[in-house]
């Protein structure tokens, strides 16, 4: 396990950041390649030195998430060095399934729209610099897709080498993106929690010297990433905190990345400190948050995945805790759908707003629904639901129904005779 | 056929458009939904009178083609009613493939992060407008595929009902992504050129009443969509006219309408007029442009398409001799690549840059190539190439090569026994 070192080269340049700071004890470290307290073996994450940030130098800036480069652990002329330019998706004003929910105010932030089309692009573009910064020559992640497209992406563009995992069993669209860019694509035999456990195995072995894994030895700036969609989310809205945001819940990084972003942005003054619920959003066949939030647990007990959305299959996630904590300070909640509700909710987003989910976005609109349902989604409070896959990655979960409606001949006849 | 008409509503807003003119006979039209010379059946296009418009209020617009308004025919309202925001995709430093192929300065402009990741979003966007100012109530197109998501897309959001038509043998992302949004998808047994008959006869047929045809009876509206690929480009590059840019040839209408904008910016000076060439791109497998461009011919051979290149699959282009003027008059060319030339361009794009194109981006790059090599680009001059699509729809042309590099154990020997 890479343990958080006191000794560090001083050429190393991440922006703001200052230090590593352990969640759980407080604990301070230099910046490193490290992602556990030697104290308590608590997460790490990072911690700034803001000086002063304006909504006129964010707004200067490029239409990527380098316009937040100063809350980011990044070197002021990151947008100048070959990356993905990830971020600024649209924000989109849901008014059609608004009313079919009976909401006053929805937003889509749909991430669909990153280079690889997911929101991973994000956090890898972060562990980018990291990488570089650190002397790696390998970037490396275990993912349950994605990330695995977003790494060799990101590596080809950057011109580091690849070699990514992930479960063998992956949907076709998501195993040839991972690939097509080149580096190592290793299938694992077993679940995303085996290739996991073996990641962390290999980061304590030679053979992975050098090796930047992005969601294990750069974890900690890598998580950083999602709180991009938190700036843009709240600059999108006028800069404006959402009332209510529904999350979907893999490792839970991203949730608890978000709301530290909007603490972030309340501490230096660049948004009004207004009170917003966090929802986090499981499928029920990969439910240990959600399973553990309604039993008023607070430890997660880890589960076997067995569901269409593969992007959230994390049996044993890390964050998971503190999910529990901020759906709970903040008044919001966790909840699960099943798979045929995936289904449903894909195809209701696309219906209403024309936008195509992954599987993932299923679980979030799916949930927003049951969270309507039940009256704890306030209808008249502003609203905003992530999407953060593509539904081309996750073809298999909609192709039963999504077909043409008649194949015909060319011509008029036959046509009408199916549109009669 | 919808030949224009001198009666119109005097409630149309289409902002700076003011008629539609024949580009044959340069008669002139009140703007309707016509799209043919009542005097010489030539082509009709968007007419404006733009008034005073300035780089400064370009780039307060939105981050979509909406800051373009003022050269679009759109009402000036156009970005606050409910659409899918297309554009300010991301126009890429491509220094690992300008290096590799020998160029000094190239950009890769890429489309795929549009909301159904392709260019048609551009077009379609425009078109709606159309729709919505003639009081059609469905929207229609002929497609090869990437067109019937857009349209699909584009009319749920907005509320209108769609009817697309494809050819029956697809690729299934395509397919999937044009029936997941709702509406009818009819498969056609045929080529897209027999598609796009059957829609002409289907505009003269009472089913076809009130129906908006965004390539056909809406097209001149449609077809300026384009036109925002060069206006970005320009502006991505500093308000600069690329020396070179090489353009896919499916129908013509997309080269036409770049060739189009940059005229329009010089003529606003909003640009400097500096000399550029542009080169069109086809597959050999449908290759009328080209091979009429290579035999010295204004008149296009319609073909038989018979490429994987299916969203350039388009055997009569009606742009075509336009196609042929433009790459004659600016001093660049016409050219065409193998089916196993354009696989090889995918990789080579998506290992150099990290970007995942579809066949047609296979075709640009692919060509780009060539006419390196063959000594037509000047290696030192600023080149753009356009990647329009997305691999992801296209994922049959890669996936014979795109496979994990092997499938092991989550064990440290079994993976030390494939890497070694």
């Amino acid at each position: 396990m890479a343990l958080a070192t006191t000794t560090t080269s001083t050429s190393l340049d991440f922006g703001p950041a200052v230090a590593l700071s352990c969640r759980e004890c407080g604990a301070r470290y230099e910046l490193g390649p490290s992602f556990a307290c030697i104290e308590c073996f608590g997460p790490l994450e990072i911690a700034y030195d803001f000086g002063r940030v304006t909504r006129e130098q964010i707004s200067q800036g490029p239409a990527n998430i380098w316009r937040y480069r100063s809350l980011l652990p990044v070197p002021v002329d990151v947008a100048s060095k070959p990356n993905t330019e990830p971020g600024w998706t649209r924000l989109v004003k849901a008014g059609n399934l608004a009313r079919e929910l009976g909401l006053r105010s929805l937003h889509v932030k749909d991430d669909s729209g990153n280079p690889t089309h997911s929101f991973k692009d994000r956090v890898v573009a972060i562990a980018v610099e990291a990488a570089r910064n650190f002397g790696f020559h390998t970037l490396s992640c275990s993912s349950t897709g994605n990330l695995a497209g977003a790494v060799t992406s990101a590596a080809a563009r950057t011109g580091l080498d690849a070699c990514v995992f992930i479960p063998a069993d992956l949907e076709q669209g998501k195993i040839v993106m991972a690939s097509v860019y080149g580096g190592k694509l290793i299938g694992i035999d077993g679940t995303y929690d085996d290739v996991n456990r073996f990641c962390s195995e290999l980061i304590g072995d030679e053979l992975g010297d050098k090796w930047g894994f992005v969601n294990v030895n750069l974890r900690p700036y890598y998580a950083e990433g999602s709180k991009t969609l938190a700036y843009e989310i709240v600059e999108q809205l006028g800069w404006r905190i959402p009332e209510q945001i529904v999350i979907p819940v893999a490792s839970g990084s991203q949730l608890t990345k978000i709301d530290k972003a909007f603490k972030e942005l309340i501490a230096l003054g660049l948004v009004e400190d207004t009170p917003y619920k966090i929802f986090g959003a499981q499928a029920e066949g990969c439910s240990p948050v959600s399973a553990a939030y309604k039993a008023g647990h607070d430890v997660i007990r880890p589960v076997k995945p067995d569901t269409i959305a593969k992007s959230l299959a994390i049996g044993n996630p890390a964050d998971g805790p503190y999910v529990l904590d901020i759906a709970r300070r903040t008044g919001g909640g966790v909840e699960d759908v099943t798979d045929p509700e995936i289904v449903e909710a894909i195809h209701l987003l696309a219906r209403t707003e024309g936008i195509f989910a992954e599987t993932a976005g299923g679980v979030t609109v799916g949930v927003l629904r049951k969270l309507v349902e039940s009256g704890r989604i306030d209808p008249d409070a502003e609203t905003v639901v992530l999407n953060t896959g593509d539904g081309l990655k996750t073809l298999d979960a909609v192709s039963d129904q999504a077909r043409p409606t008649a194949v015909i001949r060319p011509s008029l006849d036959a046509f009408r005779a199916v549109v009669a």
